[in-house]
């Protein structure tokens, strides 16, 4: 048994209201509030219902981001998955201690969102996330 | 409102029993039964459990077939998303009538499973399989 599940599923896309007419004209999935700018992390997101997951729409904003850089090198595509975990700390430490390699080794926590990434070579090639829902009083003690 | 759910997410893998040590016994997801030999594809696949839907790790038994070739282009990760839509052909006719490419034109049918691809041209980039859940009676129809 696990209880680890999808999160969401990101795509970099080049072309925003293009992706958006096969995903949600085309395909027909929902689109989930406008298109939000995250300037922190240069990209532009539009986010699509799938089930309780989510598919990420993220078009870079800039030349100069990873995810720029990931665009110009592969061309758009699948980009990274992230999964729920229910105890993030605890599952970074047992992924460094079997030689895991993470790229975020604490969690980050913004806007309520505490994730970590671990790098590609770890993850058979997959830039994947992991993510720990938290409400506000987790979060406030600043575990 | 739809009715689109994810039905497996694709990772095409260079060395089985590594992405399995990272996958099942590292990042802790249940395998659902052995790694399974599918010749007429020319892979071998192991399913992992992700809630309702499954992480799909495949790896090339020959050098010839698609998925060989993507993996010595790209290299090992993520390799295509199958979304299960509620009336394949349907869906089909639509995106068709829409200007998408699409790889197979007809669902194909293999072991009970109808779908079919859609090719990354119009799916921004993303290798996209199409799948309906079919029951007996509704195959044996040849619909």
């Amino acid at each position: 048994m696990t209880d680890i599940k999808l999160n969401h599923l990101a795509i970099v896309v080049d072309d925003m209201q293009a992706a958006l007419r096969f995903w949600r004209e085309s395909l027909g999935l929902s689109q989930a509030g406008e298109i939000k700018s995250v300037p922190a992390e240069e990209v532009d997101i539009a986010i699509l219902k799938l089930g309780d997951a989510q598919i990420e729409l993220i078009q870079p904003t800039t030349d100069e981001s990873g995810v720029a850089k990931y665009l110009a090198k592969r061309g758009p595509g699948l980009h990274h998955l992230c999964l729920e975990v229910p105890d993030l700390d605890a599952k970074l430490e047992e992924l460094s201690a079997r030689g895991c390699e993470l790229i975020n080794e604490k969690p980050r926590d913004r806007d309520g969102r505490r994730y970590a990434f671990i790098h590609p070579k770890s993850a058979g090639g997959v830039l994947l996330e992991l993510y720990e829902e938290t409400s506000a009083d987790c979060r406030a003690g600043g575990k």
